[in-house]
């Protein structure tokens, strides 16, 4: 796969990013380098201490700046192809002036929510409205997905899949986490991923913290281990899929919760919808752990967007009212934790569909038991 | 080596930045996670779409501020053994209200270069006062490297001399720049790296571009090749150094031109000591290269600072008149550039003494000749 989409993708993006931006009444949205960036652009550059961002003013074309040294890192990106004005910098020039230029006097800006601070107050200091998140604009593009971006989320889906179809080669009793995720790490990439973003393997008392990555833990044949893996394929569209594992039959009051878990994980995919709010997925999942007295054992919401970051909008989160549409894409991910004891998570991407949802993950959802 | 200091570093370092901040008369400086937080606490947590933050203000004592989801990644840190309040919020509630609690009305806040707009715009929502840069407390600070960050630096810039001792392995006409890559990746962690934090392999007209970093091109028996890597050892101090490597003898017009790269970034190595300026140093290197008529083949600043992060304080460059001081650290890197051609860089991290400086990287500075 090539590392980015045909040009006229882009293009169709940033004309209704000039749409969106006047529909939200800024004069400009200035988008630093990240994945807005790259959304925007199919570059992939990644610059710090030297502003590098697209502009898209409410009228007129973009403009991209960047410090003539990076001017290369443009080249593999649409922006040539669709002859995008360039205004380059060098080192002791102001590129907060060339940012602003031709946007009038004291425009009302907004900017990408990954811009750093290091160049937001510079340019707050250069314009008399305070700038504003440019959310509205981009979370409206990104958050729905357009046909190229479903599909490469499927490939992703399937590459991670195909990684937990091989869990028992990697993890047994007597390892460490560490050697486990190792081999994972190989998999990953050996199964389509550019590279491993997150390997957690939380095996026993470290499988109830939810961000446990891993340590130099010996694996125990009484464990429960959750494996929560995942990296983005070409062209930068990630995977994200958690299952739970153990070497044998599980205590009688593990397996219960398990099964609660199970259960609540299938209804808040079955509750997916166009229509439905965010937050409604969440009290699915979050409704029957309560009702089966583990409310309290679910720390976390129950999901998140995805796409070229790993975490975007939509967050599946009491308090989002956001209603869902075909075309988004997020994760369905409620977990049990026992701090000291064992906890378990049960993880799919799904995507939006025009009367339900379309999981791009296919494993089994049961606690999957292991050869010892 | 453990991934942090011991806690006292931190202790010291905490209470030197609220003495700057007290300096500055800033009444609080609010750190985001990334290397300043990791300086301050030695932890290593990243957080991008939920608030963590270090707050200091001027009078009183530190907090940190995190979602209740993160709290464990913060164990591993120096924050529990020193004791600092930790201020923790879940989805829903408003973490900007909690890292502004207790500072009074209206507080003059300053923020960490790297904290993104998604959170510097809705604490600058909450004060009326515009936040500002928090540099002058943290580059004070990190520019500055005490006793266990120069050993630090000097096991990192070791670890990558061994690489680039090894580079006839690697590196042979008939293979990719990415083949080649591939192989110094492997050999970055095997001499001690955690990871490789990047790798140039700019071979023939790909070294004519400062920033390529590698690519499916076949490397010919004629051409020169820029080698440009680096990356963290523990507990997190980078390295970074660039050699230039060539199959045979040079044409004339090369070799010509390299004695004078050769010289240029001798000179501004024997250039720095405490009380010049930065950019002194970039005057030293450019002016040999401008009297060879090489002055437009040198198309970037002569250095960077180092340390935890590849990139920082202070920066070798036209423009830059701070005055360099004993213990920072920083890159001495003159290139020359012609492009569809060839390029060549010569790089090596220096810390200031007393009277002068230490190089770091101790490899051979002549065009590296490896067998055909």
């Amino acid at each position: 796969m090539a590392n980015r989409f045909a040009s006229d993708v882009y293009a169709r993006r940033l004309e209704r990013a000039a749409e969106l931006t006047r529909e939200a009444e800024f004069d400009a949205i200035v988008v630093g380098t990240g994945p807005d960036f790259r959304y925007l652009t199919g570059s992939e550059a990644e610059t710090f201490e030297r502003l590098t961002a697209l502009v898209i003013p409410a009228a007129g074309a973009a403009r991209v700046v960047t410090a003539r040294l990076e001017l290369a890192s443009l080249r593999d990106s649409a922006i040539g192809d669709l002859g995008i004005e360039i205004a380059d910098w060098v080192d002791g020039e102001d590129p907060y002036a060339l940012a602003l230029a031709g946007l009038g006097d004291d425009p009302r800006l907004a900017v990408s929510d990954a811009l750093p601070a290091l160049h937001l107050i510079p340019l707050a200091e250069r314009t008399a409205v305070p700038p504003r998140l440019a959310t509205p604009v981009l979370r409206e593009l990104r958050m729905i997905k357009d046909d190229a971006e479903l599909d490469a989320l499927r490939r992703a889906g399937a590459a991670i899949d195909r990684v937990h179809a091989r869990m028992a080669e990697f993890l047994k009793p007597g390892r460490t986490e560490a050697e486990v995720a190792a081999d994972i790490d190989a998999a990953i990439r050996a199964e389509g991923h550019d590279l491993a973003e997150f390997i957690i393997v939380g095996s026993g008392p470290n499988g109830a913290d939810p961000h446990h990555e891993h340590s130099e833990r010996v694996i125990g044949a009484d464990d429960i281990v959750v494996i929560d893996i995942g990296g983005p394929v070409q062209p930068g569209y990630n995977s994200d899929s958690t299952r739970t594992y153990c070497f044998g039959e599980p205590r009688a009051d593990i397996a219960e919760a398990y099964a609660a878990l199970e259960r609540a994980q299938a209804a808040a995919v079955a509750a997916v919808r166009p229509g439905v709010t965010a937050e409604s997925i969440d009290a699915a999942a979050r409704d029957l752990l309560v009702d089966a007295g583990l409310g309290d054992r679910f720390i976390h919401r129950t999901g998140h967007g995805i796409g070229l970051s790993v975490h975007e909008e939509p967050y599946i989160v009491a308090g989002n009212t956001d209603v869902l549409r075909e075309g988004m894409a997020f994760s369905v991910e409620p977990g049990v934790y026992f701090g000291g004891d064992w906890g378990a998570r049960i993880e799919d991407i799904v995507i939006v569909t025009a009367d339900g949802c379309e999981p791009v993950n296919t494993r089994p959802h049961s606690l999957v038991v292991l050869p010892a």
